[in-house]
């Protein structure tokens, strides 16, 4: 949505809370009129729903108006299901008449192509031209179960749960199962809204409402495409500082996925691996599946911010603490054992041949002693060395004849569950629907969220922990300085354009304040020979010529010269390996390092939506064959580049694996944040940056060979 | 269970089909015996159901016996009770009366080790003894939901859905779990056993019941170790082969959750990735979850075989078709084209607005034309390069008013289904329960089973395809001779103790037809410049001394000697080399192989449970950072070497990748195989053998160095 000069902003408040609606096209002849009719009235609709129909006469049982300008009173909203053809005569009626907020249904448009495309074009054109909120094409509308507004086009399956999860949808088919799987887990919904084809309102522009909404508090979204990469940016740190997670189900992981999405939207799709950095980086968490994002948007809703990732486990199952292990490895959650103090308690709680471990077993008594579990968990939540708790538990699926004894049971729980000192996360065994008088203990008792099943629960627990993680940086980030860190814009060379072979992007690099080898650029073997001199043998010679890339494959690069005579020969040699039509311009004459220490690969590219990317790598097989890179959409500081480097599968060979000196981490990162400083000060003009290798040696870190490309 | 000389063998068919049944210390006062008496009235055991105990009177409403001994005619299972010390005299007394089948309920035996571990082992001798059948102790016992024998100390909830899928679970508070998620995914089981202690019937002999069950057609199991490796194997392998899917849930995986598996149930737990490897071997299907453990079992017992990996995927959403594509890919699973046939098919019957491809999104027009979704499955099951399609839909959850036309539209697409061609697997959106009107829609019209969501379907598919490759190739095997493989003994040689060094290991393996580098043992400095002479310059030495492993970590071996000068030289220094207490019997003489070509780790070594292992990997920084190794269990052939081969991550460097000759994978896997058939062939004395590096240059394959160790 980009709004116009001398234009009103869209109101898109006002389109998610209008206190009165028109459906325009209402007839009894389509499934969609009577759905969003019917769903008006069920979910209580407080004002006046007026149907519009040129014919006139009675549809959905009430008397229809000609034509929206027949219209007694003002319209806040109006859905529109006219034919195609007929949808920007609506708009252009309905901004005549002050009607600022629009729901298009009607398909045909963008996503047909051609002709279609156009009208979508003149549609959007126009809603901007008039400052008219509008969402659609080819969209159902929305659900606002909070206020109760619902002019949607397809059944709402009964109950509408009503809580706190946003959820916006890139694809409307999915929107009856996430409805269907958020009532299965007791998850309330604030908005949903079915996007359609973005004509004018986008996703983001949803999810900014959804940060300021006071109904919402966290966001799940399911995204065929990010269409713009730095408004997302913006609205997701907006987002986290506001302590709103964002959920995303983003499809493209696989080639596929990614050409299917194309066909399906016309999107562009980019490197998926730089949507997981961008994600990550903005601490938007990516899950696999509508499973995971619904009962990881349940349990933050729930739970909240979680201190850290030490969890302890109570459950009244040994098979289940040892999927729960196994689990809590895969998330990166740690099991520490528990406090003496802790342990002391739980020996006097639990039967005498249980194991008093972390995770706990209480055992099978819990149908003998109804208050072992509860007494349990108020032991580990007291733990000094546990952040959050997991508790294996969930509501009863049948109700029983006599509800009351386990309605107390449920209420106690609730009771300890809310008084506990350390936040506890309740997860139940596997993944089953909660059942209606499951709802109505916890709707009675106060008993809390269940994430559901042990699979799912520890997913959304990972998650949960990862994003608290990044939201304590972030406020650090923001409480340490006002403005967010800069950097410091660089003046663009003269000549840039193009390829920058080493000799030049060397020293550009140099001038930033990189290390970078020594280098003296000869332009005949008398003078390489006296650079040698000058620097100390053994020296490495390499081709200089404008617009060579890959110098060491055509032979350009000769290393451990020991003397005079190697240099002259080397220098004709890699002068001569030139291909025809590039000219040498002379030979790079440098120390040669010692062998041993790391060789790293640091990388910046310019991705087509997110901008200038870092990607980090060990050199040789674990780039070329294993594609072993770290990756992070700029800026980043030192301390993320050090996460980054911990990322890589090869990581243990910076700390020494192969009997090389270890390195020095701190340095290192040191060393590549400003290298990325230095390529986002570089601004527009750069394309990519490549330094390969950087070589680390303990605490030395020195570019050895660097490529620079320009964009014109 | 082991059978002893000269007493019958136990017969757990009779355990599990008795036609009268004994609850001995059955009590109004316990909630197990109240459980176990209703679960059989309830399911409708038909035999007489006596109760026991020593006070008499009148128990769940019924005259008690004081003793087995006064019950009435035959008992064919008792179902024991009592407390700890009196379990043993029950069996005496039952055995005396020819009661030959026994459930234990009673806990308080090995679980709580010292005392009970005690009486365990007699409870279990005398059972041996007498031939005895019994489950337990300290389980709950079994639901034999097939034939309706279901003597289960706790609630059943109601419906017990009757199927064919057979249930072994080594945690008794799981049974509860895994029934509420079968009836929630409308998966019927055959029989449900929880296993307890183990004492005399295990895991395995209820596994080897259910390969012969008529009513079971795929076994599911929760394992927290596999107790005796040799004998799972062999019924895995006789499942396999009578094309009845294991799916197990296996902990164990994270270090953590082994460490609990041990205190909880005292059994030993190996390296999992050797686990892994075995179940592989066998066609056990692994799965991380119980809900993957169920939907796949599901799947399997549905489908069965599955020709091959090419999905054609057809679905009324372009949401759900990305998410599919996705983890298709995960999976492995192959979505090509349609044949051109099938498109022009399917262009005729979806909307012009829809794209034709492979996921097939047939758009939301099936809400308006309810033959579409139907109408492009059959086009794709018609199309010839598809294996199995996935069709995204399920049953409806709520009751219409009027279900008539609901369940004609289901019939109809039950019978489509079941005239296809080829398998169609059903796929829901997410998982959510299948309602009680979704039971009675599948029951009435034969709608078949529906996988529970795109996230677990997808696994199961994956899951299902990658057993019916195993169990195809298994036959193939099986039809190609009638005995398996064995590989031919070979005489364990003299002095087998201890560590072999290379120069005995190499000379053990080249006579047994392994190619390896020539090698000469020289004693003196004059000898080893006379075979680097023989071998011609350059030559590498290696010290020879018995019991040192690791030679060049001591500066036991010279590289690339290339005069007599430097022989001489390196067998002073690599005979000096050798540690205190170690003597050097010479050093081993050998041509310098040229640099280039693809060095290989290949190592058998004995897991305590499962026997000798092949593990092979690339050398260097694949072995050492990475841990970058495949693990077979052995028997191996040339083709599973090939397998493993290619499941490196650094595969590609075997391919070339960088550069070097591309490895003929035909000779690296038929070298592999025959060094894992020598092992095998030196049989019980041999603990380890381990080739490092087998060379790889093009199609040469040598080891250049090897270690064995012998087990005395």
């Amino acid at each position: 949505m980009t709004a116009q000069a001398g234009v009103p902003a869209p109101d898109v408040r006002a389109l998610f809370n209008p206190r009165s609606i028109a459906l325009v096209g209402a007839t009894d002849k389509s499934g969609w009129s009577v759905s969003t009719f019917g769903n008006l009235r069920a979910q209580g609709f407080a004002g006046p729903v007026h149907l519009v129909n040129p014919r006139g006469g009675t549809v959905h049982g009430q008397d229809a108006y000609r034509s929206l300008s027949d219209v007694p009173g003002p319209v806040d909203l109006a859905y529109v299901m006219v034919p195609t053809r007929a949808v920007l005569p609506i708009l252009r009626e309905g901004a005549g008449l002050g009607v600022r907020a629009y729901v298009v249904l009607t398909a045909g448009f963008g996503e047909v192509g051609g002709e279609g495309a156009a009208l979508e074009r003149e549609v959007a054109g126009f809603a901007r031209e008039h400052g008219l909120a509008l969402l659609g094409p080819n969209g159902n509308g929305y659900i606002n179960a909070a206020a109760g507004v619902t002019p949607y086009g397809l059944p709402i399956p009964a109950p509408l749960l009503r809580g706190s999860v946003g959820v916006v949808l890139q694809s409307g088919a999915l929107a009856s199962s996430v409805l269907a799987f958020a009532q299965a887990r007791n998850v309330g919904i604030s908005l949903l809204t079915s996007m359609g084809n973005e004509a004018v309102l986008t996703v983001t522009d949803v999810i900014d409402y959804l940060v300021d909404d006071p109904a919402t508090k966290v966001i799940a979204l399911f995204l065929e495409s990010v269409r713009d990469p730095a408004e997302f940016a913006r609205v997701a740190r907006r987002a986290l500082l506001k302590g709103k997670p964002i959920v995303a189900l983003k499809i493209g992981r696989s080639s596929l996925a990614s050409r299917t999405a194309q066909a399906h939207t016309g999107a562009l799709v980019g490197d998926d691996n730089v949507v997981d950095a961008a994600f990550r980086g903005l601490g938007v968490l990516r899950v696999r599946s509508l499973e995971d994002l619904l009962i990881t948007a349940g349990l933050l809703d729930a739970v909240g911010e979680i201190p850290g990732r030490r969890l302890g486990v109570v459950t009244p199952s040994g098979g289940a603490s040892e999927i729960i292990a196994d689990r809590a490895e895969d998330e990166g959650l740690e099991l520490p054992e528990f406090a003496p103090e802790t342990a002391a308690k739980l020996a006097g709680i639990v039967p005498a041949f249980a194991t008093v471990q972390n995770p706990l077993d209480v055992t099978g008594y819990v149908l003998i002693d109804r208050t072992l579990l509860g007494r349990a968990l108020e032991a580990v939540t007291g733990d000094p060395g546990i952040d959050a708790v997991l508790l294996l538990s969930e509501p009863p699926r049948a109700e029983p004849p006599d509800p009351a004894p386990v309605l107390a049971t449920y209420r106690a729980a609730a009771e300890r569950i809310a008084a506990s000192p350390t936040p506890v996360v309740v997860v139940s065994n596997v993944l089953t629907d909660i059942s209606p008088f499951g709802r109505r203990v916890q709707a009675e008792t106060g008993y809390p969220y269940v994430a559901g099943g042990i699979e799912h629960g520890l997913s959304a627990i990972g998650a949960a922990v990862r994003w608290s993680e990044i939201r304590r940086a972030e406020l650090e980030r923001a409480a340490a300085s006002a403005e967010p860190a800069r950097p410091k814009a660089v003046a663009v060379p003269e000549g840039a354009s193009g390829l920058w072979a080493e000799h030049r992007a060397a020293a550009l690099l140099a001038e930033g304040g990189i290390p970078v080898v020594p280098s003296e650029l000869a332009r005949d073997e008398e003078s390489a020979v006296a650079a040698a001199e000058r620097f100390g043998y053994p020296v490495v010679l390499k081709v200089a010529a404008e617009g060579l890339g890959h110098k060491s494959d055509i032979g350009g690069v000769k290393l451990g010269l020991a003397d005079g005579h190697e240099v002259r020969k080397a220098y004709r040699e890699v002068v001569a390996a030139v291909p025809e039509g590039i000219e040498a311009s002379g030979a790079l004459v440098q120390p040669q390092r010692p062998k041993g220490g790391v060789e790293l690969l640091v990388g910046v590219v310019r991705d087509p939506g997110w901008g200038l990317t870092l990607a980090v790598g060990l050199g040789g097989v674990w780039v070329e064959v294993l594609r072993d890179t770290a990756l992070r959409v700029l800026p980043v500081d030192a301390a993320e580049v050090r996460r980054a480097l911990g990322e890589l599968r090869g990581a243990r060979l910076l700390e020494g694996a192969r009997g090389t000196e270890p390195a020095d981490l701190g340095a290192v990162a040191a060393v590549v944040a400003r290298i990325a400083a230095f390529a986002q000060g570089l601004g527009d003009r750069l394309e990519s940056l490549e330094i390969n290798p950087l070589l680390v040696t303990g605490s030395r870190v020195e570019a050895l060979d660097a490529l620079v490309t320009w964009r014109d």
